[in-house]
């Protein structure tokens, strides 16, 4: 690992070129650095703000390999990459995150494990290899619980509701009898995301914590300040940097947590992703550095940005026809569009998203 | 001209790919339009972060208008762009600002005569074609004064000092003995300038006033809010709004005015120009919608956006080495570095500039 930072004028390599890739781009060109975009399908909305693009799969090892070594450092906008194209991509490049943040975000028996590891609450869950593991687990795992696929879940995708043990036949039919995790579901009164920031030297900045509420699997809003006490400030902080350290993560990584009542654990960690995050989309209006370039920083070595939010803010999704408002949206104020150049608005696609930001009203 | 706004995915031309183009193709990607950017030298800012490029000279009529029927509108980031380029683009697509805009900003007399036939002061100034002009505008124009070429100065360049009678001639050889403008040095309190942002529809907002310091005829340091009265800041609102109406203007515009003393005209026009302005890039980091973003969105016939401060700010440019200390820069707090990926930091060069913003003290 380089110990001096990429000077302006550097390649960043992206693997994946949608709205994430696209926001780093724009992000990594504020300090002077370009961007080199790797995504398996021509039409990416990276593309448009790249300096260098390449289309191809991800498992194509000859052109991951030239991808690496044609920029300076590899990073990543979704999780999902396949392990052998960081790995190729390690072998010609540096690459951050580091491999083990992948491996344990993408999946989420090794993630449960490795964080409930640490002395961090999660929800009750039982492995799942075969309809006789199921059963098993649901004696352990209360329902109503969700059976969740270990690998490839994303937006509410790769899992599926069971009510009663009854239907335990079903629903590992249902899951196409993947390797999966049952979950139990836990009651929370809210949830809230937590950005954390690591670079290099292992300095750790935080976001304020985010208040996030989905619909339908999907993250629909987000809001700072999160209606929670500075204790459960601190508390989920805590949480996020502990994961970060052991994880050994470099960039950003947003913890997503459920806040309970007062009569079980307090906060419940559901999910890390180790990567830039739709619940700090937020953070481009309403703080001086966003979390995208504190994401570039981090990986390239650079000293972290100023985390501090000057603004409160709530974030609205803009997803499949939503987008169709984007007129009216531009015209309110108070409120910054921002709209992903996709072309086709399919149900359940995140097409943008408008932050409504207003005078800071609590630290 | 369309009365319907360019939607989501269409392409704006830029002329010029200097770090005002690229902070355009910004601020563009955030809506969803792509860029398309002409410029004469392959290595140019913008270009990094542009959907497609062209290379070639501003008068090659034919690259120019094949450039222009790929786009959806047509745009400049400098003003000095041959006229003979602005009429082809015309016949092609739709061209903001108007001609007229970058005719009155393009040529230092029309732009005075302009400027002051609308009843706004400006500093005293006479024609000179020869030496003999500039012997009798001298008995006009009080020494010390400034001999200008009439097109193509900026950034100091351009323009000759004279202090007494005496220095006519060399004077006239040194500014190559072409068409100028003589104007008088006149003293001022302080530099400021308004950036106004005008729609297809006439609707004209502004942000802050600004506050300049320039150092070598360079731009040096803006900040914001200026340290002028209310009743100072709206008269040179007045003034850009009214500059703007006559020159029919569609998209920013920045004004440059002199604030005297109790003894004279109180505001004086210095300079227009027809674009996004160096004095503008503070809006970036203290105002949800930038100079840059709402330029996108006048061309583009869209709902102008919030030109709100929601902090104070102090933008610094980076010129020539100063852009060294870029780690250290990103290292402050409370600091936003910008830089614009030229690989040559050449003297007077600008290299990128640093936004200090702090919670904002007064409306």
């Amino acid at each position: 690992m380089p110990d001096t930072p990429l000077p302006p004028g550097s390649t960043i390599g992206v693997l994946g070129g949608g709205q994430l890739g696209r926001m780093l781009s724009v992000a990594a060109s504020r300090l002077g650095l370009k961007t080199h975009i790797y995504n398996d399908e021509p039409d990416a909305p990276a593309f448009d703000v790249a300096a260098e693009t390449t289309v191809g799969p991800y498992d194509d090892a000859e052109a991951i390999a030239r991808f690496a070594k044609a920029v300076d450092v590899v990073t990543c906008e979704f999780e999902n990459v396949p392990a052998e194209a960081l790995e190729i991509a390690g072998r010609e490049s540096h690459v951050f995150p580091p491999p083990k943040s992948f491996a344990v975000a993408q999946d989420r028996l090794i993630e449960k494990d490795f964080v409930s590891g640490l002395g961090i609450a999660v929800a009750p869950y039982a492995t799942v290899d075969s309809l006789g593991d199921l059963k098993e687990g649901l004696a352990k795992v209360k329902t109503p619980a969700l059976l969740k696929t270990r690998r490839f879940g994303y937006d509410g995708k790769g899992q599926v509701p069971i009510h009663t043990h009854c239907e335990a036949e079903s629903t590992w039919e249902a899951i196409g009898e993947a390797p999966s995790v049952l979950e139990g579901i836990v009651r929370f009164e809210r949830e809230v995301s937590v950005l954390a920031v690591r670079g290099r030297d292992g300095e750790t900045r935080f976001y304020d914590v985010v208040e996030n509420v989905h619909q339908g699997g999907i993250l629909a809003n987000s809001r700072v300040p999160a209606d929670i006490s500075s204790t459960t400030e601190f508390e989920a902080r805590q949480i996020a940097g502990k994961i970060a350290e052991a994880l050994g993560h470099v960039g950003v990584l947003c913890v997503e947590m459920f806040q309970r009542g007062p009569d079980a654990p307090h906060l419940i960690v559901n999910e890390i992703a180790p990567r830039v995050h739709n619940s700090g989309h937020w953070t481009i209006d309403a703080c001086l550095v966003s979390q995208f370039e504190n994401h570039v920083r981090a990986i390239c070595g650079w000293p972290l940005g100023d985390v501090g939010r000057h603004s409160d803010a709530a974030m609205a999704n803009l997803i499949g026809s939503d987008v169709d408002k984007w007129r009216q949206l531009a015209a309110e104020p108070g409120a910054a569009v921002h709209l992903y150049g996709k072309a086709e608005a399919r149900p359940g696609r995140k097409m943008g998203h408008v932050t409504r930001v207003s005078p800071k009203t609590s630290d």
